[in-house]
């Protein structure tokens, strides 16, 4: 899919590509395989249905049109699929998607692909958290002048000044892995969350199914969609860090407080001499958007009934769209701190 | 451009069309072109620069790989695709874009487009109203059982019911109109808001871009952004009114409830009895969707200086979202209206 | 009741008395005397029922530990209070609150109370756009260096920017003054909004209320908040445009930059020389305030059924706090201009 | 200070009681108590100075009226706090506050107080999880019918239903406790963050002060607000699954499925029949109500400088309120689990 210009400045390409139709998909499908091969692990259904599945799937090619349709109808894609997905395996067609319900498929999908995230959020924290160090290096023994409250305060050291932007990042990777393991489990509950449909074998397939796709364990957490409002707090907090330092950088990058030089800047269409500090002013753009949208996000935990197709829709608007701007955030900012070079000697 | 699954869904094509790449240059082009002969006509640049621009722009075909490298640079399309058309004009390429700033472009690019969606807006509004009209002809003289604090209360009329349903439209859709006036103005500021490049003939440039672009005319409006977040107050409340009617909906469908019946409702992978009132459970998701992002494009109104990349970048990031949630949620609501019927006679 | 040392800071005094318990409950009995006075003129009511209750209104001391108690079982203070009146009332006490519904009282009660803030708030705006006329009067002839981009741009002239300042006041002021008519209309429904009670005297009854109290005619209206969220829009926008105020005069009246001067600026508790720009940095606050609040007041239009104990609990819990601190932007806005100088001559 | 009625219903008067003046005070003279004591045991100023400053402080009258102005002057109360304290003081006034900061006072005030609230908060969680599981224990083994996206799907056990409330309250109560120890910590930076003011002797100082105040040690986090809006995100997590709580309970008691009796409902001032779900509906007001206030207090994470007069107030706008919201909702709800009961042998 083409990127938007906009996707260029405030997007992210391995983000992005997370979230598009073809990733989700797949994630659905390694779902629906590894689900077909737990049951017949646990006899639920034959060894051959397995196997006829997982070939089905390994050259599934999805008829995209009919599942525009299925969407449109259903609200959601897993009918459809299911629909083509046993058509596409024939004889053990039945077995396809047994005991399950479409969130399952669906929010472990999600959980696939969040995984996949965590780790690149994770890298990319490194990656700012470096770029600091260095900054931190080469920098950090200068002394600035302080401002609290908009005015001129007392010196500090551009060592301490670099302290105060990583430590919050460190602290939000320390509770990006620790959410790991609490975000990252399987959704299994079948239609109505009980899992009744796998009878005694219900324990089982979760726990193979888990062991087969990577994830925790849990119970069905169909309506409970806290850990993925705490994941999406962490993001907040990541983009409100960084929001912090590109608000920072913009106001020390001023021309007449030129504490801070930054190399690069955006040109504008009017004025040559002009150097914007753009990459500072989208960290901060996307720290409010993200704000806003963890408060949409947290409007989604009430869930009414079993399974809300309200709240679950309002939650897939918005969890992809702060994931991205997270990972946008953080290109951004290591590529803002390798323009920055904070300057010495300045009189005050 | 495919669009995504989730798109098919809440998302609307006719709507979309107006915030791709595609709509945005040509609107921008159209801004260009405009000014250029506005420019012309003032004396401010020869006749043969405009007739070389508007020429140029007929033809033009941007190199979208370089604009997206200034986009990247300078947070903005406007420089890069500045220099794309002077190179395309040639010997006139300095009357290119003169006396005005990327805002300027980007601005009126932005209300040509509302110009085009405030229309589309308008006619599906009516197309709601007719739609709830024509409910209350077949079902208007029923009576329901009315719902105070969910619980019973007393019985009303349906015609009553579908009364609250429409008149927040209608307000929504005056309010609309009435600000067709305020809102869809052109922007045209240079560097800094002041016009100073355009000197003594500043306002007849103004006027005679205004009526080429069939757009009204104000002063510079760079840094106030109170007619978009006004603009926005109409697509969230109208997206809440119609969440209020998806609420209703999907309450009064319920098994138990009967009161009113949906057709075509979606089915589930799991549950072969199941009829969902997805269109109804959408209405409330795009309700929540669009109320939180008017929270969030207000925080836009804190825009610093003569120029904000910051608020600018957040405002873009979130209205358009807002623009396509509400035709969106419009389209979804005339489907549903469809849908729905009263059922008489039901015992209480 | 004490105010605390928060609200000396954010809040306002005058707008604080309209949501205080006492008005309150002022304007809910000022209700049910025109509401009895009205009936009795339709003929539903004896007149010496609504001379009693007028008289007994006249003289009612509520008792605010039973209300207490009310509001804690019914989720709102109306049965309580008309349970008291009608003791009060004694033989006439059937007729009080005849044909309404809680809803009916709270909402035309604070309409009555919105009148009046919609007063104040427009002389708070007059006032705002008096001192920055007075401030262009004295600095407006001066230039100074527009920033565009947190970078130094060109100049201007310190009356072009005054004017972006009152630009939107002025048009919040005018749409503030517009809303009237559409939002401070009387509630009269019933208990299902039906206004059934009243039989063929329901218009003639909404009629002579909406009379004697000075609001506006309107079908019932309890679950439509439509103008209700609009009303808010205009506080945010209100807000926000004095938030660009105030991060404009805090960036303005950085020692380095220094194009503005702000007298009697906040002393530090640690350094002497301080003098922050205590009344802009709170612009800035209540701006970001408001925007949040208002997104959140927009998740109340979603209404279920004809009345939502859990949307109309949210928008009380929101739409008092906007607002006060509207009221309180403004009129710390107006000492902010006060304190506010322009520099001549400064070097760039 | 008398509460609203308003607060009666959802407020908290525990809760309230940590955000007053007289509680703010309080915690900000122990925290100046603490420091002079510790900088004493340090060496940095006189055992007769902390000795003095303890014995004024538990003598210590302040005059409100006067702090009131400061609070107005300075955007801050400390200001003018230590002043009165100095005075009081007399000889050893100037020890008073020593090396500190006005935000230092403040913010390690606001942690002794949420290191109350946390323990309250704790307690009230157990309670409603308590609730629950006597719930679970009486109606536990009824089966009740499940529904889906608004329709009925399949029969599941109440014990179950019970389950998907109770689990995110625990884990939300584990987060809490994981959280005290990175969110309770000292704040003990000085003017610009870096304690230059205690030369060597700043760990030392800091921790005694820590121990002193049974408070975690940290380094200064003046504008590192990201544990806030951590603590703040497990408020709304709460508030989020009590809203979802309510809004199953005022479903599932509507009159038509009537698979949840709610004792003791709202009366309505107008139809005598009526038993509203007043404390469910109550729960969502409340879920909203703190999912809109996280988003809020995510925009303050963006904090300019060495230390912003806007973003901190805008969390001290927002952060009381969140912690009263939750509190009274853990109320809430423990009242409303008393109230419900399931209803067996309901025909489907």
């Amino acid at each position: 899919m083409t990127r938007s210009l906009l996707q260029h400045l405030v997007g992210d390409a391995e983000f992005e590509a997370l979230f598009t139709d073809t990733a989700e998909l797949a994630a659905i499908l390694k779902f629906e395989a590894a689900l077909a091969r737990a049951e017949a692990d646990a006899g639920l259904i034959p060894e051959a249905a397995a196997t006829a599945i997982e070939a089905a799937i390994a050259a599934f090619e999805p008829n995209l049109a009919d599942l525009a349709q299925g969407m449109i109808k259903d609200g959601v894609v897993v009918p459809a699929l299911v629909r083509q997905l046993r058509a596409a395996v024939g004889e053990h067609g039945k077995s396809v998607h047994f005991g399950a319900t479409s969130q399952d498929a669906i929010d472990t999908g999600l959980m696939l692909r969040l995984a996949t995230a965590i780790g690149l959020l994770e890298q990319r924290l490194v990656a700012v958290e470096t770029a600091l160090a260095a900054l931190a290096d080469r920098d950090g023994a200068l002394t600035m002048m302080a401002h609290t409250r908009m005015q001129q305060a007392l010196p500090i050291s551009v060592a301490g000044k670099i302290a105060t932007w990583s430590a919050p990042l460190e602290r939000s990777r320390r509770t990006l892995s620790a959410l790991r393991r609490r975000l990252l489990v399987i959704q299994l509950g079948g239609p109505v969350g009980s899992r009744a449909e796998l009878g005694d074998k219900a324990e089982l397939v979760a726990r193979l199914l888990a062991g087969r796709l990577d994830l925790g364990l849990a119970e069905p957490w169909h309506t409970q969609r806290d850990p993925i409002a705490e994941f999406a707090g962490v993001l907040s907090r990541i983009t409100g860090s960084l929001g912090k330092l590109g608000a920072d950088v913009a106001l020390l990058a001023q021309n007449e407080v030129s504490i801070v030089k930054v190399e690069g800047g955006g040109g504008s269409s009017a004025m040559a001499h002009k150097s914007n500090p753009v990459n500072a002013e989208l960290l901060v753009a996307l720290a409010r958007f993200n704000a806003g949208l963890l408060g949409t996000l947290h409007q989604a935990l009430v869930h009414e009934y079993e399974r809300s197709g309200a709240a679950w829709t309002l939650e897939r608007l918005v969890l992809p769209q702060m994931v991205v701007a997270t990972g946008a955030s953080l290109r951004l900012a290591t590529t803002l701190i390798g323009q920055v070079g904070f300057q010495s000697g300045r009189p005050q």
